[in-house]
């Protein structure tokens, strides 16, 4: 038995959760947490989050389905008649990606789980800077919903939310994961695509530019690499 | 086509819920929102969710489950190994039917939909000091989701949480509903029976005391009938 406290990562299964766990998994026991909700590659997501939790020996895991965020639509992600719009990084325009009020739907269950397992914390892997801007990915969020935790939560219950890489730029990601050696080869980032990475999504175009400014050869394979150096 | 706003109101089909509807009802156009968790008793709030949404004429309903509550546990309204305690109304104690962190998953689903829809406000019959001592029945605790919602949407997005009934007593919800002609009779409150309300458990108990000092008899019926006038 660890005597180490506990913590939930939430691991969707990319880069950036993965990291994530690198890091919590420095100093805490992990259970990790995975959500289905619906998204176009979520059988390929599970598929990684899976290889993540066996690479980090995590036995306590939970699998959730909230297919109501499918129900409930108004996002390119889980709503089939929204197209994917390819990669436009430097946009302010919140891409229709989004999936309205997402992470508040994630951390809520995760809260539920920690309070029920006794984690003292949770870690996602939200990145702020360099991101597609979704509102729910901001620090300022997560310091809103901690207060909601410390209200909502029985007197004795202690759980802070921690985002290790909200303030890193994607190349510094790729960096700290190959520092912590982080089976980056395991994550799965493609919005779109199942079998290979489409390359011009959101989601890895940001992931490639990341790799292209450290330098370092991403391990899985795209349909398209294009130079998002200058991006 | 209403020109009212919209508002989106969580309708578990309990007493609460309902005369919370019927508050919104003089102001707003309803989208109802029904959420089964595994609890109990389930079914038999799903009738009353769709008795109440027919009685208000609400087209907009959506029903969704998130039966991940039953899978984390932790409850006796969703754990069957964990017995539904009687009612010990004075107690200070967190009763066994507390479902870890509960409302801030209904609430996250609500928002999520809200921002699609355009609903400005979301209604919960949430319910403070006569109620059970959840921790996220507290005004406090709404007070902190509202401003996740502001850090956590979309810039031009407004979605406020309204809680009409949190500061009153069972009896004035009571007489409250009678007002506003509110069908009391096809809602349903008890924890743990489908067939007849058990008379006895936290929820039945808080129900009956509020009929009862109000003067009033309640229109469903109870397989055991105490006075609680002095709980």
């Amino acid at each position: 038995m660890s005597n180490r406290d506990k913590a939930i990562v939430l691991v969707s299964g990319g880069m950036d959760s993965l990291v994530t766990a690198a890091i919590a998994n420095e100093k805490y026991e992990l259970s990790l947490l995975h959500i289905n909700y619906g998204q176009r590659t979520q059988n390929r997501e599970l598929k990684a989050f899976n290889g993540i939790a066996d690479h980090y020996n995590a036995d306590n895991r939970l699998v959730v389905s909230i297919e109501y965020l499918a129900q409930i639509g108004g996002s390119s992600l889980t709503d089939r008649s929204i197209e994917v719009s390819a990669a436009d990084i430097n946009s302010k325009e919140i891409p229709t990606s989004y999936v309205p009020f997402r992470n508040a739907n994630m951390l809520s269950i995760a809260v539920s789980w920690a309070e029920v397992i006794g984690a003292s914390r949770i870690f996602i892997g939200a990145v702020e800077e360099d991101s597609s801007g979704y509102p729910d990915c901001r620090q300022i969020f997560y310091d809103a919903f901690n207060n909601v935790i410390e209200a909502g939560t029985k007197p004795m219950t202690s759980i802070i939310i921690e985002t290790p890489i909200i303030s890193l730029k994607k190349y510094e990601i790729v960096k700290r994961g190959i520092e912590l050696k982080a089976p980056l080869e395991l994550s799965w980032s493609c919005y779109k695509n199942e079998d290979i990475a489409c390359g011009v999504c959101d989601s890895c175009a940001l992931r490639l530019k990341g790799f292209q400014l450290a330098g370092i050869e991403d391990p899985i394979g795209y349909a398209v690499i294009r130079d998002y150096r200058n991006c």
